[in-house]
């Protein structure tokens, strides 16, 4: 999507392949910056330290991680050492290890010689890929946006809620809760979108916000807090969000947070949508509540806040005091009960295995 | 309670009644400072830009406020004056009139003379008897820590969940969610605090953690989004919330979120308990959801934030991108039907008209 004007994409190889540019999203929404990885641990360390996030970008950044990888060493031992390294830095990320097993099972068969080609040709297949599924999700979501539109007076906007950032920041381009409403925007329909700040790490106040406001979608920031009475007093007519994983049976574990906003979808009817591209589906797993684990970070993603002083300098404050404990969990199963459908690259579906596997029969 | 080992109230008067003091809780968690207060402006302001906060203690603050006011002027229409003028720093706190009222109605029938004396002396009343109001819903509310601390193991703590801040810096003392879980310290009863941020202005972060990091009560700081997580897995054992109004149906006006806390208790079956004198029940409104106006608050709450440096400056950051609007709604109503019982200083009740009505009979 656009930044100042110009296109672009949130993970780009050089032209020699001997690296891979990224968008720095930790000094987002104050610095734009884009880093160059040349070596595997670069690629490890810029999944580990979220300068990307988002499952889809996390995949194709570990799939372009490989790649630069076995520019220095493509032997048996280097893919799989890459291979456990990268895999290694999220645990949640479903599709960290479908993209990884991906290229893993492209490049074994080869002689080591051509095995850093291959993973290029393979990366850059895989960021294809997600584009290409993200524009599907977005234009099956839109027609959600569009249906509650035509429900609406022509002057009234559709207020969408998103919760954490599934924009294109989070996959390599369009994003996946965002889609629809970037593709229903660039239809010309009036929206507005709740965009949840999203605590601790404040992806929706630093990410979704910044990204909606480059493309000229009106927007609102609010605390994670409020979604509730939003909803209650008739101020949203959807809620769109994204996953990091969704099970065979339709939990999906998203950002901390989601659980408590389909809970108060549910609870006003407002109807309560997610967004995913088919490879975050765990078809290996039916209750995500009993049996996904949660990621649990650094207490100091909820102990210190970074932002941007009245003089310019981004700044790192704690806001909690001295001795007193924190704890951080991720990510939160919502259960399928509460969400009304899956909007996947194929089109929607109920959040359900028979709902699922409409769309994808051969996982029957 | 205690600070650094001392006993302190949040609001005590000079000897001579020229000044009273507070202690300035935009300054917490990272200065403790006391400030005195001399003229009705003064308490006006400490109330609008909450330095004083929390139903009770604003109650309280008023009723000084009026006391200073008398001091510079203490002709009738003067008390109009000073009525009106700390009636309007706060629309939401129901016992912020309750207070006003009452020491107008002291005043009113007395010469000019004698009215600031009279004042004080009311004044003083009104914070000597929400100490006992939330003693005694700190006893009522000890009973259920106590039951629940009676069905778990001897080495297991009770996992209480609280959201914003209802502690003792919140009223004149105790507290009123906080109050039950230190008269249960205090009796040796195991236990842990699961303390909400409370976005946007973080009163659970940098308040509830203070005050019982000082009283030495275990307890653990979590983002606003956590609570359902928690819930879905067993780690919370009860809910106890403060509230700023509450509707003679039982439904609860309290800080952002609440709400959602206690749809996700519900959900899992957790009991949600609300606490609260009763000056801050509105026996004249029955429907919290369509009658109570919600305050919307500066933007700035949810755009920035305050908190300290490595170094040790307190420094405020901005965490939204510029360009992003923000909107900032201060509460949300909890209907009755998730509220598992009132705590009062009479005892506890139902949620409901009939509830309060066997507590507080003479209201029928």
């Amino acid at each position: 999507m656009k930044i100042d004007g110009a296109a672009y994409r949130t993970i780009w190889p050089a032209e020699d392949g001997r690296s891979v540019s990224i968008i720095d999203q930790t000094r987002l929404p104050h610095d734009f910056a884009v880093v160059s990885l040349t070596t595997l641990d670069e690629a490890a360390h810029a999944i580990r330290a979220m300068l990307v996030r988002g499952a889809p970008l996390i995949g194709a950044t570990a799939a372009y991680g490989m790649a630069l990888a076995m520019r220095a060493d493509a032997g048996d031992a280097a893919l799989e050492r890459a291979h456990a390294t990268l895999l290694a830095t999220r645990p949640t990320a479903i599709n960290l290890r479908w993209a990884l097993d991906r290229v893993r099972a492209k490049l074994a068969p080869l002689p080591p010689a051509a095995r850093a080609e291959a993973a290029l040709i393979e990366a850059d297949l895989i960021a294809d890929e997600d584009v290409a599924i993200n524009q599907a999700i977005g234009e099956h979501g839109a027609a959600l946006i569009r249906a509650a539109a035509a429900e609406k007076g022509p002057d009234e906007p559709v207020n969408v809620l998103t919760h954490c950032n599934a924009g294109w920041l989070a996959t390599v381009d369009w994003g996946t809760a965002l889609a629809p409403i970037y593709v229903a925007f660039e239809e010309g329909i009036r929206l507005h979108v709740w965009v949840d700040e999203t605590r601790p790490r404040n992806q929706g106040a630093s990410l979704t916000a910044w990204e909606l406001n480059h493309h000229g979608v009106p927007h609102t920031v609010v605390a994670d807090n409020v979604g509730g009475h939003l909803m209650q007093h008739g101020m949203v007519d959807l809620c769109i969000v994204g996953t990091d994983r969704t099970t065979a049976g339709g939990d999906v574990c998203n950002k901390i947070g989601t659980y408590l906003k389909a809970l108060a979808a549910h609870d006003n009817g407002v109807p309560f949508y997610v967004a995913l591209p088919s490879p975050t589906i765990d078809w290996g797993i039916e209750d995500g509540v009993r049996d996904i684990p949660i990621e649990q970070r650094d207490g100091r993603e909820v102990s210190e806040m970074t932002g941007r002083t009245a003089d310019g300098r981004v700044e790192t404050v704690r806001i909690t005091p001295d001795g007193s404990p924190v704890a951080n969990y991720a990510f939160d199963v919502t259960p399928a009960r509460l969400v009304t459908g899956l909007i996947t690259e194929r089109g929607l579906c109920p959040a359900s295995r028979a709902g699922l596997l409409t769309l994808f029969p051969e996982q029957r």
